[in-house]
């Protein structure tokens, strides 16, 4: 083993990096610092903490003014917007959804709890997004188009819509990806539960897609216990969201009459409250990320056979999780690193199995997955809470 | 209009039930008068608001102690709670599942995200729940068994499972129910959403189904803002819950391995805080609710033409929604009635819409649907709040 993937060294780094002597470093933690406990309590209170009271409508304000989205619609987690997400753009039983072979496995559950099939794409090395030339050229090969919709040739099912994730918040390259997606006319939904405080060529990620998908899970950067949202440019589809999300009911002072299908996804209050105190530190839980990563960088830039992922040129980007790369020679390490990781209390782990592997996507369709395979053999996440960057970290 | 049936007669008697002058008088209000606080800020301070912490197990434990049940799995609310018992018993696309017409909206909604067919039965006038006999008839008419199962004769589709549900609190006939089960080798879910604290025969429901579903939306008689749970006497069924309820990931210090689509119905650490607060309180919300009901009941018992709902025999109830029933002569005053109250501030509702007459559901199966008919123009829930009730009320 080449003296640079010294586990040891790496480990060395690491602490230096993160500097918490003697404690335990999760990979993400959330900080709570903000006025959280004012409109928790203001909620007990109250007595609102389910769906009477204010915080839902301004969690949605506030996100929709940070995103620069013209809607929010919050909900109870990311998976739950997905779901929603891609029934609203007409995802239906037996129809296909394109998304990266590279993602958290709620991706690819959304698009089976719509009875459809995922149809797994390669990523980008400089991205770790889509790569839209890879897929552009894929398209060209294996659909057909008919009436304004593209047909998987060998299975004649519909190709309705395509998932781009922003993996790990650096923004895939979306110009280049809402081409694609005009050509074969596939609707576009970006899957940003990663994303919030990540820039895409100055305007915030989530814009592009018809509508966009975000998380505040307890391991995001702002976390509402469990929850998530929808973002959209489109009147009618955040209408229809906050419909559907609702359990569909339409008003009446006493009627109990739903127009159609619908779930309960609506984010309860007491989450909401949290959600608002969580937002109004959101600049600086991102300068201080970024800080981190930057220490990261310089401390791994001599490491030879490792490299510090970047964002993207056209990107800033919110470093929800910092990654390592090995480079190929060295992926043989990674799992002795993650051991040496885990044994000093630096919990470290490796990207997500890639979706084609899973039993239950294992007979999906897919393309040449090349780099994401490489990928999936040699990224590692490092500790990245907000707390562990800035001056104060 | 007969003079017992005058609105104004019977807004009064409310008033005087409720005894909150000048007040709104929500129909059900959560009250947070316990530990909310201290369990919820402990969340805070700890940064457990998420997955991490130990509220979720907590809550699952004092659920199961106080049902009798064997486990609980708490989860993001009621619906998911349905919806994952539904695919836990093996209920499959183009399936059948029976469940009565007169029930809120979830429970169809839950048979339909499993892309089966609801199959809508009518209501015994006495318990508000299902018919057994009446069921029982129409099942040796409609069905033929092979292979130890019930197909629908005229869709040839298996009929898996029934959900009985518990209306505003009072059990179902579960014992006949269960034996109607057996016989057409149903799998019984009971929807005990409303019904947390009711006991049948001394017993508490939810222990007779394969698993049964709680809800603690702000609206039900525990809260956790938004929760739900199902309860089980197997030890696999609860197995499989947890960990479908949890995007089936296997144990592993570090890999993403899932073996199976899962979901994100995972109660988060913050809201389960809340449940422990107020699992804690629920012997005193359900003496101050049954106090309150008895107040009614004077109040209503010699007014011609309206009977306050009382609990079946076998059954002691948590009263969670207090109900009139109009007579049959008087069906045409509900809705004066009900714009009557609400002018005073006396938040009414009438039953919820019948499943078989909404849009998404109208070419559904169901039985003959007389008592569900006449029940649905004729109750109306009155404020039920437990702090409208006992001493302190
Ligand atoms: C890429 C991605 N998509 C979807 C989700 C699902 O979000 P949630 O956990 O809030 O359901 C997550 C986060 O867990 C994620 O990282
Ligand atoms: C009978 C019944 N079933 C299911 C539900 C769904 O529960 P939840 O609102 O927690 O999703 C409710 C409550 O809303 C209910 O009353």
């Amino acid at each position: 083993m080449n003296r640079n993937l010294d586990a040891n060294h790496i480990v060395k780094l690491l602490k230096h990096g993160t500097n918490q002597p003697g404690e335990v470093i999760p990979l993400h933690e959330p900080s709570l610092t903000g006025k959280e406990w004012q409109y928790v309590k203001d909620c007990l209170d109250k007595g609102w903490v389910s769906s009477v009271g204010e915080y839902v409508n301004l969690f949605e304000k506030k996100l929709a003014q940070y995103t620069g989205a013209r809607h929010a619609i919050a909900v109870v987690n990311g998976t739950a917007a997905l779901h929603l997400g891609l029934k609203i753009v007409g995802v239906e039983y037996g129809d296909e959804v394109l998304l990266p072979a590279l993602t958290f496995v709620a991706t690819a559950n959304a698009v089976h709890y719509c009875g459809a099939v995922p149809h797994f794409i390669d990523s980008d090395m400089d991205t770790l997004g889509i790569d839209p030339k890879k897929l552009d050229d894929y398209l060209k090969e294996i659909t057909v188009q008919k009436n304004g919709c593209s047909y998987n040739k060998k299975t004649m099912r519909p190709i309705k819509a395509l998932i781009a994730v922003h993996t790990f918040g650096h923004p895939a390259d979306l110009d280049s990806i809402h081409t694609v997606c005009n050509k074969y006319h596939l609707d576009l939904i970006e899957d940003a539960a990663e994303a919030l405080g990540s820039y895409y060529k100055q305007k915030h990620t989530g814009n592009w897609g018809k509508l966009s998908v975000l998380s505040f899970n307890g391991n995001k950067i702002i976390t509402t216990g469990g929850g998530g949202a929808i973002l959209t440019n489109d009147t009618g589809v955040a209408e229809i969201a906050k419909h559907v999300s609702t359990t569909a009911k339409i008003r009446h002072r006493w009627e109990f009459i739903h127009d159609q299908i619908g779930y309960n996804y609506r984010l309860p209050n007491i989450n909401a409250a949290l959600g608002c105190a969580q937002i109004e530190q959101i600049d600086q839980f991102i300068n201080k990320k970024r800080s981190l990563a930057e220490k990261y960088r310089q401390l791994f830039k001599n490491v030879t056979g490792i490299t510090f992922f970047r964002e993207p040129a056209y990107a800033r980007s919110n470093y929800w999780l910092n990654t390592l790369i090995l480079d190929e020679k060295y992926t043989a390490s990674r799992d002795s690193l993650l051991e040496a990781t885990h044994e000093q209390g630096i919990l470290t782990r490796p990207v997500w199995t890639l979706m084609n592997k899973l039993d239950m996507f294992q007979n999906c369709p897919h393309m040449d997955l090349s780099i994401a395979e490489s990928l999936e053999q040699r990224m590692i996440n490092i500790p990245s809470s907000s707390k562990l960057g800035g001056e104060d970290g």
